[in-house]
Parts: structure tokens; C-alpha cells; sequence
């Protein structure tokens, strides 16, 4: 596995695209992938780099401050692609003030995207059924909170090795069936190849998501996964992942918002960011466009 | 996690069924459950537990030999439920003798139930699509075959984890999509219940199955997995599955055939074969039936 191809101060085997190259212009960074940058270094590499957007981490933004990191992003001329996220709809006695403060958040930072990432089974529980209903519930819930805050939900499938842990909502075809109970410029869908890259449906579920698909994030899927499956994230072109006839069917479903770089990767977690951000603008423009 | 609630010796907290227990009367044990038995200790263990039925796997058969083992079986007075299984139907320039040979094995054991588990992408390919085109062309090549020997082909989705190294069929909706181009009593498909417990789409997609579920297979969803994910199929009751509602939807379906118990699991397999085949036989009627 690569994971960077190019470690500080070697030669590209091809050009970095740099500031100002319309290749660029959709690339969004998810913080995420340079996890061990702050908002404050994350800004600042995407602005040296000439990465157009950001997406946001809400951990991240709270230790930054929240009007700090809106005002960061806007002097910088950045553009806040998502806000990750609202989670926990699946559980029980949930607090629904999380989801509004989330909301909230979102907004202040100028971001029309709130990824929901709805959680998985209690402990100890076998009724996914229930977690389900729960889930749905949940957002009838927050839907005209986030409506009338002008943001969008955006309802994330996770792959199924995640369903018990981390999200009930398994498949695009299951979240657009959730979404379609809500106007399409309020309850959106999240693509990220990761998750669905397998689906038999995919294609024909992209297609339906036509005006729902509120994000679209990239990253490679590694054979074997790690240990830790939710580390089986790669760089794009590190793994089994064919990207662009996915980016064709999103880009047919009319969608024509950033595409986000989202790796959870311990190597590339521990490389530098400067680093990484080169070699994900090398890959994106060479395996995603 | 439990795996084995009852030590050799030790009194169990339910009594287990024996021999003529009516509860049995469907219970089949897949042999890799007690994989470091052979072909003659697992229809001993069967015969002396009370089981009825046995699903055999090639490697063991070949190894006590094929004539021997359709003996060994037929004196014991054991069902044999399915064998597995043939593979490899994705991979380009594969040779369609190993799927006749399963066949003729299949055939000569007794058993109208070839498990096909399609394998994954080939090394270093990400045309997940022609892997997929694959498989149908080499299913449309063995069916004639299987026909005629009066083998059925069991369709096996398995979970999307395994999509790129065992198996691109990754839901029941599209196993059966495939395997609806052939007559029912001649492909079928088979319920797993790690595979498919996740699916939003499982109960729609059993209903659908009725007159083509070739085999029933169940064991637990462990969570979190393992590091290798193959060995995270856990002993029904230590997992986040709830079998009665698969069992019913299986049931209202129609199937009556044997049940599997197929476990792949590190400690299962370093456990004394009859304490799995007691603990397996009281989860099951406590947890399945």
C-alpha cells in the first residue's frame, strides 16, 4: 500500500496541482484526513495548497471556538462543504438537543450541509428494527429545527460492517427511502465511495438521489482491512475502488457541489499534513476526475 | 463472549437435546463448525449428538475420499444438507472443471445443495462490474451440467466486507436477480444469516426467495469483528442477531430443508468438538427455533 507517494522533499512522479488550477475547484479537504491538524493548521494547509473548501469536524471546531473557526474560514475565502456531524439518532432516551446544537453549529459556520451519521444498535441489543424506527423518528424530529436554520441534513449510509456500531442506515437505497419523507433541499443524502462502492444498486440508487445528494466524499477501500475496519480508508487509488464511474453517476444525478477527500488511516494520520494534502490533490486529479 | 457456555463435564444451564428430540429433527451441522474434525469424526459426533444432517465442505471430503465419505454418511443415516462449495466463478480464465467436479461430488454425496461462493475481484483489479458479468457467464456455463447430475446451485451473497476478496454477490436481492434466469429448482439461493441480517431489504428479499432457498445457515454477528472479519461468525445468542424473525421469514417462504450451524471461529475450533456440538444444539433450540 502507498498511503503517500511522495514523502517531503522528493520529486512528484507527476506536478502537485497548485493555487489557482481548475482542477481544484470542487476539492474539499475533510479535516478529518489530516486529523492531527487543528481548524487553525487545516485552514491554513488548504489555503497554501489551493484547496477551495473545508469540511469540518465538530470536536475540532469546538476546540478552535465556534465563532473563531466560522470567522477563520470566511477571512481565508473558504468555503465550509459539511459539517460532520449529528449522531446517536438510533439510541434510546436520546437528548435531542445534541441534533439542534449541531444544527446550530452548522449554520454559524456558514454550511448548508449537516452530515448525519445516525448510530448504531444499543448495547446489548438485537433489535435493529427498533433502532431503525428510532432513527426515523429522530429526524421527524430535527427536520424543521434544521429547515427553518436553512440546513440540510444529510443522511450518510455507512457500509454494512458498520451496522451494529456506528450506523443502522446501511445503504443509499435505505437513506433516500428515509429521505424522501422530507423536501429534497432539507433532508439530503451523503455518497461516500467507502460505503457503497459494493452496492449492486448503486448506480440506479445515485441516480434516484437526483437533487438529494447533498455531499460527496472520496476514498479508496483497502483490501485486506485493517484490525480496525473503520482505518480501512485509503488514499484514492490505494485500494479496490474504481472512482470515476461513480463520479460520472453522481455527476449525471446533477450534482455540482465539492467532493470531499475523507481518509480514516492510521499512516496517514501520523504523516504530515503538508504531505498528505499533496498527495491527495496528485490522486484526486488522477483517479477521481 | 461466551462461545462455549458449558466445559466438558460441567453441568449445563438447560438441558441439552439428544437424540430423537424433535427440535433436532432439522438441525444440520455445516462441518467447518468442527473444523479440526475430519469427515468420519463429525458424522460420529452428529450421529452420537442426535443430529440428522451434515453439510459437508470438498477439502475434508477429499480427504477421506469421496466414495468413502458418501458411504460413511448414508450408513450413519445422515442427511447431508449441502456441500461447499464451488468458487471461483468471477476470476477471468478460470477453468469450468473445478464447478463440475463439485457437481459430480455433490451428486455422489447424496446432496442436491452446491453451495457457489462467486469469490471476489481479482488480484489488483477494481472492475468490480466485470467480475459481476462474470459470474453470470460462468453460472450459465455450469447450470446445464448441475441440471442434468440433478444438483441444484445454491447462490451465496455474503456480507459486503468480503465483496472484494470472496464474493461480489453481496445482498439476496441480487443473487436472485441472477439467479431468476434459471428455473428454481435448478439455481437457488442461500440464506446466511450473518450475511444478510443487516439488510434493509432482508425480509422483502426472503419473501422473494420463496420456491428458491436452497439452504438456511445460521451462526451470530460478533461485534466488534475480529481482526481477520472471516473468523467474526460467532455462536448464535453471542452475537447482535435476532434469528426468530429470519427464521419465520424463512419459514413463511416455505422452506422446510435442514438448518446449518456454520461457524468460523478461532476459539469455536480450538474448543472439544462435542462440547460445540452440545452448546451449538441448546443455542439453537433456545435461540433459533
Amino acid at each position: 500500500m502507498t498511503v503517500l507517494d511522495v514523502p517531503s522533499g522528493l520529486p512528484a512522479a507527476i506536478p502537485t496541482p497548485g493555487p489557482g488550477d481548475e482542477r481544484l475547484a470542487r476539492l474539499s479537504l475533510n479535516q478529518w484526513t489530516t486529523r492531527r491538524w487543528g481548524v487553525a493548521e487545516a485552514v491554513e494547509g488548504c489555503v497554501r495548497a489551493g484547496i477551495p473548501a473545508i469540511g469540518l469536524w465538530r470536536q475540532q471546531v469546538a476546540e478552535h471556538g465556534l465563532v473563531a473557526s466560522a470567522k477563520l474560514v470566511r477571512d481565508a475565502g473558504l468555503r465550509v462543504s459539511s459539517l460532520c456531524r449529528a449522531t446517536g439518532l438510533s439510541m434510546p432516551g436520546r437528548s435531542a438537543e445534541d441534533g439542534r446544537r449541531a444544527v446550530d453549529e452548522a449554520a454559524a459556520l456558514g454550511t448548508d450541509c449537516l452530515v448525519v451519521v445516525v448510530g448504531g444498535l444499543p448495547e446489548g441489543s438485537r433489535d435493529l428494527a427498533g433502532a431503525r424506527a428510532r432513527v426515523a423518528d429522530a429526524l421527524a424530529e430535527l427536520q424543521p429545527y434544521a429547515r427553518q436554520a436553512g440546513v440540510r441534513l444529510a443522511l450518510e449510509p455507512l457500509h454494512p460492517v458498520y451496522c451494529a456500531e456506528r450506523a443502522v442506515l446501511s445503504t443509499l437505497g435505505q437513506a433516500l427511502d428515509l429521505a424522501e419523507r422530507w423536501p429534497a433541499d432539507s433532508v439530503g443524502v451523503v455518497v461516500d465511495t467507502f460505503h457503497v462502492w459494493w452496492d449492486p444498486d448503486v448506480f440506479r440508487q445515485i441516480a434516484r438521489a437526483a437533487g438529494r445528494i447533498a455531499s460527496f466524499q472520496v476514498c479508496d477501500y483497502l483490501v485486506p482491512l485493517p484490525a480496525d475496519p473503520l482505518l480501512g480508508r485509503g488514499m484514492m487509488g490505494d485500494g479496490v475502488i474504481d472512482f470515476r464511474p461513480l463520479y460520472a453517476a453522481v455527476h449525471d444525478a446533477g450534482y455540482e457541489g465539492d467532493i470531499e477527500v475523507e481518509i480514516f488511516n492510521a499512516e496517514v494520520w501520523a504523516a504530515d499534513g503538508s504531505d498528505v494534502l499533496a498527495t491527495m490533490m496528485r490522486r484526486y486529479v488522477t483517479e477521481v476526475l
